[in-house]
């Protein structure tokens, strides 16, 4: 038997979760889906997850790589592996994928989604998806300002300190901003994210959106390459990691 | 300061709650809107519920009045119980009701949404506002089916053992069927129910989906006037209480 290379599309809440990666005795997805593994095939695995996404923060579509060497055909792995982990974690999509590929490094683009509700009471149905933050904001500045984000540029200002890798350098493919009743979804492409990056721009729209900054000051702020002038971190549950591309 | 009726609307995810009603050692929507009121006015109120909704059943709009002697001005306690509530319960409105209005005996109707969801992998999102149950059902089947259900008839066979109200006779309204995408939706309206009836219901309307039995199959267990004769129980999870007309 040759060890196979299979890629997996997971999809879930992560609410319940201290993020994607293991951690020692914390509860995490990829934890989750190495146990599930390990008792469908008895091999330890390791699961290679292209985005590791933080506590609370959910994903439609994350994708992941396992090399396992066992007989379980591939088709069989979603329902088995599906049997074996909580209802708030699904694997949607299993496939054998070449020997070579690697759900990291082989990462084209991501796309995340940030979700604002912005009605007084909140939506107790949709409040692990969201952000709850009372009051209007103007989609219009929002979109502005978030039309400035896009190119390849230092986003330095925008990486929490945590981040140590060695370039802040990333390119926005598209960030944009828009509004459906009491919903304001801030959607966001680049070749790569620096830690809380996303959660780290949504709350700088959100001062441009309440009218405390204008659009342009997304440029200084950029210039500055300093966290600290850039706007506070929003909170992981309105973030959904919504797609990979390959 | 005369008491005042104030008529409450009220919105939970009753996902992690032993049902409404108030139980000795058990975390209740009632004991929490209870608890709210007495850490806001130092009373000890009743919370007059319309439905007593069971452990893990939902509410869009579920009714409630409380009579309350404070100085709180009615459009306060909207913002100030919604700071004392969980984030799965909202208050959604307050008004100052007539003395005589009592949210139980004054209810006229009660609509009640089911939502099975039918795909193969479960919706990581939306799992605890659904019964997912994997497989095609006949909508148009279970449409014949639930017109069956409306009038005024005797649900003894839609009744779970546990209801010891005298008469079993109620006025179904509207019991009707729609499909969209990989989701269903059973929506019975009602000038009251039984204990368990809609999840009992929709049990029904599942054997007749699956094809196990006619849509004929009701008028006879509706003769029956009894419960082993009717489908399994559905789950609570997919069972939301969606509007109460008075």
């Amino acid at each position: 038997m040759t060890a196979r290379n299979i890629k997996l599309t997971i999809r879930y809440d992560g609410t319940g979760y201290h993020g994607w990666q293991v951690q020692p005795d914390a509860d995490t997805v990829q934890g989750r889906i190495a146990d599930a593994f390990e008792t469908l095939t008895g091999q330890s695995v390791r699961v290679n997850g292209s985005s590791r996404t933080d506590a609370g923060v959910h994903a439609q579509m994350q994708v992941a790589n396992v090399h396992i060497d066992c007989p379980v055909p591939t088709e069989n792995f979603v329902k088995a592996l599906n049997q074996r982990l909580p209802r708030d974690i699904a694997i949607t999509e299993a496939v054998e994928a070449e020997q070579d590929f690697d759900a990291i490094s082989d990462t084209v683009s991501k796309r995340y989604r940030y979700t604002i509700y912005t009605a007084a009471i909140r939506d107790v149905m949709g409040v692990r998806f969201c952000w709850h933050r009372r009051g209007k904001l103007d989609v219009e500045l929002m979109s502005q300002a978030a039309g400035l984000m896009i190119g390849r540029k230092d986003f330095k200002s925008f990486a929490s300190a945590a981040d140590e890798r060695q370039s802040s350098v990333r390119t926005i493919i598209d960030c944009a901003v828009s509004g459906e009743k009491d919903y304001i979804y801030i959607d966001v492409q680049a070749d790569g994210f620096l830690y809380n990056m996303v959660r780290n721009i949504v709350g700088t729209l959100v001062e441009v959106g309440r009218g405390r900054w204008s659009p342009e000051k997304i440029t200084e702020i950029l210039q500055a390459k300093e966290r600290a002038v850039a706007g506070q971190i929003a909170p992981a549950a309105g973030l959904c990691l919504m797609e990979i591309e390959y």
